[in-house]
């Protein structure tokens, strides 16, 4: 900005990148997580000679080998001494070298894409090539954090048009494996999120598999949520497969709940997600390209798209959901997959319990036809099986919904889920006696009325306070739904956690807002939903 | 993106900040530049009870101080053992505290202002208030690197209005020191940048302060060119000044050429900086803010702002320049900042030589009345003078150029230039004899014709891979400037370099590109100048 900015993009540009020097390769125990950082002693002659800078990023080889890292100069030789070089954990196990092997170091060359993301800044439309040179310097980590946040930035909200979708799609799926099942017919359901409890998969891919469709369903962890399917299913059996492992199962049982984290599909995905992730960034297109890039990798050839609308649901209006759904269909066709999107009811959370041990007895209870069991999780997860079971030319339109109710009916789906779990790896689970978190206390209603509201952003902030995710048996557990009467002093919900500390927070929480309205049934939002 | 980021940044945004656990404070000697570490062995108490993640933001408190921090987790005992807490230099530094001190570490707050954030990655107008909220937490270190860079994208082309550019410049002011010299009357002068060689301060403020106004310019060191006006001021004098020290010299000669970095004036302008170098971001609205409110904040009334024009100049036509003048004299304006904006030829490199030591010696031969001085350098800077002299009452509209020139010519310059390099601290240099790197080489023109083009960006480039700003000797001396025949074979200019393999990367450059066209007369660039 002032005039030493003077001299634009090509002077980093062509920035020798040849200025080699052999130093002794040492791991240095930190973990510095997904960044790699190189260490270098200040007395180093490499160091002095070369005028590397703190925070510049440096490319160190071996062999062939090599990993960009930024560098942290040292003053302490029990760290790194001179005419060593230090790499953090990750950066050390990338390079796949020993300890005392001989590396070089150079000035890192910026990324091949560097221009077409400053094109982007620009406000430039991109073209498929341009955004496969990102895509590829995301996967291989050669964008640093500065890099990749300018890049998700520049193409969040209408920043892409729907043909830089598409090729977004394209280039993600093109940078990571792709499972191909040799079958004709790969069914996939998904959620775009936001709805605490919504754990359908769990009850979807049993019934499909049990009547025979390949249902290969791979999931994430929570990220910003008290539970993904992937905690959930982790109550019930090992999810962290390889990929070997994984393909084993679906070939036997015709499906699979397993976390996706080891398949390497859409790798770049990952690692934008830690950037969207802090921002809170949930762009339409960025949505589209994320979710299909990894449904697409993964080998399926139809998914049912769940896209639930409410007042605190990620979509909020029917316009915008329309206008999402569009954009899912036209990247789908052009890359060939069957798409079928669903708009469900997100005007509170599914189910009765939030959290993984509490989503996990939900669950249980609806494939042991439990009296118990919650009703909504039931009905949604037939609906959305019986939509996909209509993707086999044999079921007659319509018929979907009375096979899968057929299918979880008669047993058949717990009898698959629980081949799935003993094929994955059973854990100890007794849902009649959940493994809940120790303390707990419940949150009353104020007042008699009609539940008009559940707020799903408080309540799942209130799970997350309890220890959700990480402390599987802490979470929220429902006892009053939208319309149900409630009399002051009713209990709404009971928390659970482990620790007085997690317990304290999540009192505090629900003392700032507990999530619930009470009025009259007149004050219930309306949802008009496409199911 | 997936389901499970669904909950929202409020989720974050509430996340309990209060679980403190008691640490014994170590200094960890790893420089981390800007960026402040915290190190945690993974076998820690803390580590484990307090689920804190790698690259987590902590907060690191003792006695009423704190810093935040980036954790990242050891398992060397050797670097931080179990009960202990790590900081890297800076942070140690900032917090101030001795070694074997007790701190408590937290998760850390999200900075206060992410909302306001948050509304401008949502494409919404900021208020002053959000502004100020933004500027004090980028002040603070409170932003981490992601969240930055998502300010200062969603901040770049046109998305800050002009009344957004002002709330964003009087916050950076507000954020830091405020010079205040007492008088009516603080002239300054201020190049947008873009054009190597153009070191018309130091001559400037000699002129200017020899006439008797106060003009205490502090300047910056290079970034991305060959050569700042401190790095260029460096071979003649010191320029890293303690504050006081620039006062008593200020108050004693009416002027001085020191760097800036010390005064802490607008240091979120710093900040920023860090992230639009890498990116090369260089937005009207940005650009706005940072000089204006460096310049007020040092506490400039009146400023010459000169905005070249030409092919490789930032500004690349006349009316990007009327633009760019009209936001500069809005923002101005409202601060009460009296400003005049004059648009200068910048299509070549200002002088002869290109890097610091080149510079100084240009510098001194106009300062000296040398015949070999560059004419163009003179004149630029004898007009410029002329528009800062102006700024006196008793200077009459369009006598300022005849002023500066006498006080040039009488060599008053000169002695004012010595008397402010003996108050700074002399530096041996004779620029009869300047040292200069200790090997060359010539380019050389093909075919014979007219200098019709001489690309600033690739001698920029030329001269950073010969050495420049780092290696002072190292540059490029231009022996032929627009409009000069030359035949084929004669020397176009000379690459100086101290080290063979910074001369063999220049020498690669210049084969890439020469960046001097050679053609007829008519071939040249024309440019409308205001000046």
């Amino acid at each position: 900005m002032s005039q030493d900015k003077a001299t634009p993009p090509q002077v980093a540009a062509s920035e020798p990148g040849g200025r080699l020097s052999r130093l002794s390769l040492r791991r240095v125990l930190i973990d510095t997580y997904h960044e790699n950082v190189a260490y270098l002693h200040r007395d180093c002659e490499v160091y002095r000679a070369e005028g590397f800078k703190a925070l510049s990023k440096v490319e160190v080889r071996t062999n062939g080998q090599s990993v960009l890292a930024t560098l942290n100069v040292v003053d302490d030789a029990g760290i790194v001494a001179c005419g060593e070089l230090g790499l953090s954990q990750a950066a050390f196990c990338q390079l796949g070298s020993d300890e005392r092997q001989t590396v070089t170091i150079a000035q890192a060359e910026p990324p091949a894409s560097i221009g077409a993301l400053r094109r982007k800044l620009g406000g430039e439309r991109l073209a498929l090539d341009d955004l496969r040179a990102i895509v590829r310097d995301i996967t291989d980590h050669h964008y640093s954090k500065i890099e990749l946040t300018a890049f998700v930035v520049a193409t969040h909200r209408d920043e892409l048009d729907r043909e830089e979708v598409l090729f977004l799609t394209q280039a993600m799926v093109e940078a990571g494996q792709r499972l191909d099942w040799q079958e004709p017919r790969v069914v996939d359901k998904h959620c775009i999120g936001g709805i605490p409890g919504n754990r359908t998969s769990m009850l979807v891919v049993p019934i499909v598999a049990a009547h025979g469709m390949l249902c290969p369903k791979t999931s994430s962890r929570a990220i910003t949520s008290p539970a993904g399917t992937a905690d959930t299913m982790e109550v019930l059996a090992e999810v962290e497969l390889p990929i070997e492992r994984l393909q084993q199962i679906v070939q036997q049982h015709r499906g699979c709940l397993a976390w996706g984290g080891t398949a390497q599909l859409s790798p770049a995905d990952d690692v934008l997600i830690s950037v969207e992730r802090p921002l809170a960034l949930d762009a339409p297109g960025q949505m589209v390209a994320s979710i299909l890039s990894k449904k697409i990798a993964a080998g399926s050839s139809h998914l049912v798209l769940d896209i639930p609308i409410g007042p605190t649901a990620k979509v909020r209006s029917m316009p915008e959901a329309q206008r999402l759904r569009r954009l899912f269909e036209y990247v789908a066709r052009r890359m060939k997959l069957s798409l079928d999107v669903v708009i469900t009811d997100g005007r509170q959370p599914i189910g009765q319990g939030i959290g993984p041990v509490l989503e996990a007895r939900d669950v249980m209870r609806v494939l042991e036809n439990d009296p118990h069991a919650p009703m909504d999780l039931r009905q949604k997860a037939l609906r959305l099986a019986g939509r996909m079971l209509e993707a086999d030319p044999d079921v007659r339109g319509g018929d979907g919904f009375a096979i899968a109710r057929d299918i979880l009916d008669s047993g058949r789906a717990l009898k698959k889920m629980n081949d799935l779990i003993d094929a994955q790896g059973r854990r100890p689970f007794d849902h009649h006696h959940p493994e809940l978190g120790r303390l707990s206390f419940d949150v009353h209603a104020r007042g008699n009325g009609v539940v008009c509201g559940i707020d799903n952003l408080q309540l799942a902030r209130i799970a997350r306070f309890a220890g959700a995710p990480k402390v599987r048996g802490a979470g929220v557990d429902l006892r009053a739904k939208l319309g149900e009467e409630v009399r002051d002093g009713d209990a709404l919900y009971r928390v659970y956690a482990n620790y007085p500390a997690d317990l304290e927070f999540a009192r505090q929480a629900c003392t700032r807002s507990s999530g619930y309205s009470i009025g009259r049934a007149e004050d219930m939002p309306h949802v008009y939903v496409e199911f």
